[in-house]
């Protein structure tokens, strides 16, 4: 097992949120005050470009904190957040910001996928190592766990990472990345209840590739929620909040 | 205005019954057994081949009436329940019957969308002609107003309705019938906040047409939710039930 130890921590009222690494990779878990040991826990995937405290991830693992009782743990990314980037990382944005740039969408779609594929391979067994530390601390245990990756890299990671992992029980996963052939292959493997969101006005990616990924999964609980809203405009009215409590209890 | 009487009462702890008539057109009217003036009022549409005390219809009325405090009206559609059916009607029905048996999937699509057409043209001024009436009753005056259609004709029926009655302000639409052009058109028209729920698997009617339909809506707030189902195997997992107490409050 990797190393794993708690950096730093802050407590406020509602929710204690402790820093930790688990080898090389910067994590944070935001947890109540108190708690029963072994209560639900969250993994929470952040976006394409984003990171593991980006204030909308952040206040949705608060919610679900103070809402639910859920532990929420969330880590960066490689080459996200606080995480050095390989020089292929650097090649691989300067290529997706290039065909963004020049309108070229089907080189925008090759290069997505191609550095996707890539963040994917490292981020898996980064968030299994994170779960293996976790699951080591008394308060965890035998924890249930749900996965949490709204839309873009965070689902993308956590389709083949929720396939991979018999830990991992519900998963909400979304839209607003290529569907590439691994991921439909990683989905089909997946039966666990899935609740997936959709933007549905989502200009960089089209429709039929989340659409097909929704269909994919061979859960025999799955629920699609689709709202108005862009890439980055996402509004999740309607959304069945419970989802996860109804799926973890201990 | 069309000649309005109750017909018959029944009364429960938690829900009146009281089945009325407008005209020739014979529906029924659920509500607590106390509320306030002008309280919500929620137009409910039958399926296809089904009437206005369908028993799943029932159930959802008057989980509506015990848990929101609504009242809610169903009437029969053209040739449907306690109605005659026409030679026309006799003639449409035996064509989409045949249709369906010879496995005649475009014969079954044209003979559904002209069936639906004409009980549509029917049907949406017999159900203004309801509202009329009900609006007329002190208890109701100016009580906010939606509809709910469930899928198939309650829907085919609902949308063209909504579109030209202003008194709806929300309400609640699905799949499971072709959206031909006339539909199409009348969505576009829709601007009040729209639910809609999609069975994923519907054997008889193709996804597209669902999600067309669904794209057609000019409403800033809509939501898709979609669930693993049949044609008449629906489950309505993870709906957001708060929708039309959000939007009909008085």
């Amino acid at each position: 097992m990797q190393s794993f130890r708690f950096t730093a921590e802050s407590s406020g009222d509602e929710v204690v949120e402790r820093d930790f690494t688990v080898g090389e990779v910067p994590g944070v878990l935001w947890s109540p005050p108190s708690a029963p040991d072994h209560a639900p826990l969250v993994l929470v995937g952040h976006g394409g470009g984003l990171h593991k405290k980006t204030p909308a991830l952040a206040a949705r693992a608060r919610h679900a904190v103070t809402t639910w009782g859920f532990h929420v743990a969330a880590i960066d990314a490689p080459g996200h957040g606080d995480r050095p980037r390989t020089a292929d990382d650097e090649r691989a944005r300067a290529a997706l910001r290039q065909a963004m740039d020049s309108g070229d969408k089907p080189g925008f779609e090759s290069a997505g996928v191609r550095y996707t594929a890539s963040l994917v391979e490292r981020a898996v067994p980064e968030w299994q190592a994170t779960l293996d530390a976790l699951r080591a601390l008394p308060e965890f245990g035998d924890s249930p766990v749900g996965y949490a990756g709204g839309i873009t890299l965070g689902t993308a990671i956590g389709v083949p990472l929720t396939a991979a992992d018999p830990r991992i029980t519900a998963a909400i996963f979304g839209g607003g990345f290529f569907a590439y052939d691994a991921l439909i292959a990683a989905a089909r493997r997946i039966t666990v209840p899935v609740q997936f969101l959709l933007p549905w006005d989502d200009e960089h990616v089209s429709r039929d590739s989340a659409l097909a990924l929704f269909d994919a999964f061979a859960s025999p609980e799955k629920t699609l929620h689709a709202n108005p809203g862009d890439h980055r405009t996402i509004r999740w009215t309607g959304v069945d909040d419970g989802f996860l409590a109804r799926h973890l209890r201990a």
